[in-house]
């Protein structure tokens, strides 16, 4: 058993979360921070949470996190750079779920983030959260930045066909649906049911944050130059991302070919569902799962491969993988807590 | 043509009335107030506006809204009780979408909206804005108080019955479901779609302002004496509104004496559709129209009946029976620029 | 481990048997018939299975049934009937979602559902599998009936007030609103996405067929001559069902001593969860989940007790409560396999 | 006035031409077909006709067709090609809402509905009835091929850059997203509520109709060798449709002359909207109204452009351009009868 902070639990990411770590049977959870909510127990705010979760908030101030064996930050950008080298010097490892860690480089960080960063030691060493990717270190890492989720989506569908080397990765584009929990828990007119239900938009098509995580980190992990053409949309539903994604071959291949490539590669990942080729995944097959789930297109037996990937982005595209991403830290196997099966319908 | 000005366009009767009035032929739009967007042109914020309205925000200080026939007030509770003297004086109608005229008794205002109401003496002068009811006071009025969204479905519905002195008037309950737009436009986490997107709840059960303008209007309007218990809801749909009520008959009569006591109630009431006895009417019906729909049931041949009554709460609910009332205050055809049809699907 | 088989795993009720049996650590799953879908896996009609359940769909008439320790019935009524007495013939246990054996009394079955009842010999003997008022029953039962979804919520909701003889138990009026899952996974214009997205509708007014199971088990829980009117309306939402009941007090009583009564009646149920008086509970909070919260209400402290009643229609509506019954019928602990938290937001 | 019938007026088209055509001032609805509702008035069907429209629906054999003016076929592809020969005979001008007559070439149309063409003699007749391309075929024509809704979007959207010639034709990307309406109102499981709401997905990504009706159709207004991949999306919406368009541009132009371009293009375009450079246009702007919103994008002032198209496509993608052809064809004003304001919210 370990013991197990939370900072920010009033968010989505906060809750999901508990709903993952309150039933997790190596997970003993110790301090929940809400300055705003000092004294209120958790399960006031969340009543899905009655009967599961016994703990109140307790302001930043007096909660000692310390004490914990590691600290998840389900809190804006920001806030875990501030608290994290404390922390890490008290032996504490550190989960960040907002952006703090996620670009190695301090300027581009500033650039998006428009704020500045005050732990630039720690780029270097906070390992990437995304384990099908970079499993290794985290096993061995204090501190992790948990990728967005939707890089995660196009990290893992990009990844296959840019380590083979067979499609164009300077002409790759992301078209991107998320539902509206990804704007998160936050008093805003634009993310109102009456505001965007029975509606559908892009947004932010002139650049988003994700795009330059996205691109350096699959940069890194394929050590191909990529260039990323990245396009975010709302979709009128609570939970679930898709994002359909566009590269071109350099070469010629079978569709056998490509389907295996993508087996081959997610063969031990259990979080990774390759489809049969040519399926059409809906996000709600992973409503409430840590599964990612993939399938291959060709339109037309074309050059250009469609790849259609789902997830639910709380879970994978967040705090599933945070806790995935804890199981590896402290040596626990990688789907403990994690075999949810999604609610369908 | 009138001239006609809008305090506080900024929320969803503001842009319902504006919906409804730019293609109105007897009306010119003067002027829309609004203190935070001053110069933002209404189709800015609004797009669906784009090629309709021409008319940019400007701030109350500028707009000189005493040159207009009429203003209507879409503004939070208290606004228009602290302009409304000086535009009477100036000879400008007044048409309150809020609540600040509809009670007559200035004690169970202030215990209600818990505000102190600073122009008393329009209180017995305002007429209750509900035509089907009150047409007559309407014609002649300066002042109007546009009924709440839930009592007009309540006092249509129950009000047949109570003038034919059939029910049990001192037991009424009235168990009634709004769409979210109901809540208006204010950045609030309850009703974010991610807190009211797949979910139902009641709300405000312990009581609620709707049932004092209820109970108090149904009782001048039939002389009786009434009792109601009122138990609103919250349904994941942007608009429409369903009440459900329920009264005991106090005597014997048929399921037919009971439909023509409401059909011919309605009969001249051209946005009062009686629909077959035990029909279903769905909210959808009246989406987009000034519509509303009541059918009646007695389950079981017993002595309770149901009346199901359903309306859109952004027209005839607010914005649209407010523009109803104008067309009587001067003159026009009851129906004028509120024929739109439902937008089913 | 127990060899469970199920009949008719095509439909909501079937897939949701799915989703709990599949992880229950004393459930090994045998058989899932369907005859249209013979030879199809499973996984391949509901992909949120994949990597879950590996079965296939069989034929009924290829699958032996009789091997198993358990069947249960998630098919249209009329099903089980014909086949429960050869199953409990062979020994095996039976546990009907449909209707079949939920009215002992032959001549109401057959006027409500108009179809014959083909084994009127097992109406005795059949339990009613609502465990927290008949639990004895159930863990010696052979065979039981489970509960409709809107049957639970009213038994739960009204069960102290009428034990305890405090209320009209001759006037009770039940407004019921249910998520659109609850009609079944059949193709049908009524409950496409664009018939019953964005809207609001009472349905069966006249007459429903859970009016007769619920006053007659009531009647026979609590030995009160039951008299209810119950009205059930279609949200726009997935899964989710939502009480509210009302019941006038026939003697003077407090607040403290209402609250009093139902927190002593539902101490010892993992799965009722009396909320604070005065508490509104939102569906959601039940969210794929076992649980059923109440809250109480009295408005105006006058009279009428209001009861606010929320869960799952497809969990402890259907089949998390069947799952419930089999844990006792085999002597595992009630609550084996069911702990799932919400799934909120 | 001219005689107005309506063949297959029970799905969504249907109703939405009534909704367009029953307050249109040239209009007299003279009859409405449906062999299987022979006899039912069409607001029993449609309860948001009522009081707008009298007729009832009547058997193809009674409904005497000739006698109409102008015909629409709001049916399943294959009946307008059928019945499209009588009637043109008899003077009758017809306007398609299916794709009977959308590809000139039989052996593609063959290819793509597999059913055989039975009046191909017409196919080079036809007039494609997209207004803002093809107007003045439009204004001489008998027989209207109605464009299908995701064709609209991606003509009017890729138009402006093919005809210029700065983009690669070769190789087009739409990547579209419509709401489930444009499913029609068929009985089928995939788009219940219960599958559809709360979900997202593509579908049909190996090859859709609508790709040769783009393909060929901006060829021929262009002149250009055109390359489409198009994958359409599933989105929980009743109405709306989105494309995200994507094509590289081959040669250096700024920014204003790219919109510059489009404004140019649709100047008097009624219908069609061109909203700032870098605008996000969202599908509710246009929900229940006739326009089309466009938008231009260029991500990192790179080479590519992307075009953001909304519309109702159920309205300009079906229903409401069917009328604007019909204005054409008659000599009324373009926009006549089409004036309605989005519903927002």
């Amino acid at each position: 058993m370990i013991k197990v902070g939370i900072v920010g639990g009033t968010g989505y990411t906060g809750v999901e979360l508990l709903r993952l770590l309150a039933p997790h049977p190596e997970v003993q959870l110790t301090a929940i921070t809400s300055r705003k909510e000092d004294g209120l127990p958790v399960a006031d705010m969340f009543p899905s949470l009655r009967g599961h979760v016994d703990l109140a908030f307790s302001s930043p101030d007096k909660a000692d996190l310390t004490e914990c064996d590691v600290v998840f930050f389900a809190t804006p950008h920001g806030v875990a750079m501030a608290q994290a080298p404390e922390l890490l010097a008290a032996g504490v490892k550190v989960i960040d779920l907002a952006a703090d860690f996620r670009l190695k480089d301090q300027a581009t960080f500033e650039k998006w983030y428009k704020i500045p960063h005050t732990a630039p030691q720690l780029l270097e060493e906070a390992a990437y959260g995304l384990p099908e990717l970079n499993r290794e270190e985290i096993q061995k890492a204090r501190l992790i930045a948990n990728p967005g989720c939707y890089p995660t989506t196009m990290q893992l569908g990009f990844y296959p066909l840019l380590k083979a080397g067979i499609v164009d990765a300077g002409n790759l584009i992301a078209d991107c649906k998320s539902g509206v929990s990804g704007a998160g828990r936050k008093a805003e007119i634009g993310t109102l049911f009456s505001e965007s239900s029975d509606n559908f938009k892009a947004y932010g098509v002139h650049g988003h944050r994700h795009t330059p995580e996205t691109a350096a980190q699959l940069q890194r992990f394929t050590e191909q130059q990529v260039g990323l053409l990245f396009t975010p949309h709302l979709v009128p539903m609570i939970r679930g991302m898709h994002a359909t994604l566009y590269a071109r071959l350099n070469q010629d291949i079978s569709n056998e070919a490509l389907q295996a490539l993508f087996e081959a590669q997610y063969r031990d990942a259990e979080f990774v569902d390759v489809m049969p080729f040519g399926a059409h995944p809906e996000t709600r097959s992973t409503r409430g799962s840590n599964m990612l789930r993939i399938a291959l297109h060709r339109p037309d037996n074309g050059n250009t491969v469609v790849i259609l990937v789902v997830q639910d982005n709380l879970v994978k595209g967040a705090s599933g993988q945070a806790v995935q991403c804890m199981n590896l830290m402290f040596g626990f196997p990688e789907s403990t807590g994690l075999k949810q099966i999604a609610l369908l319908p």
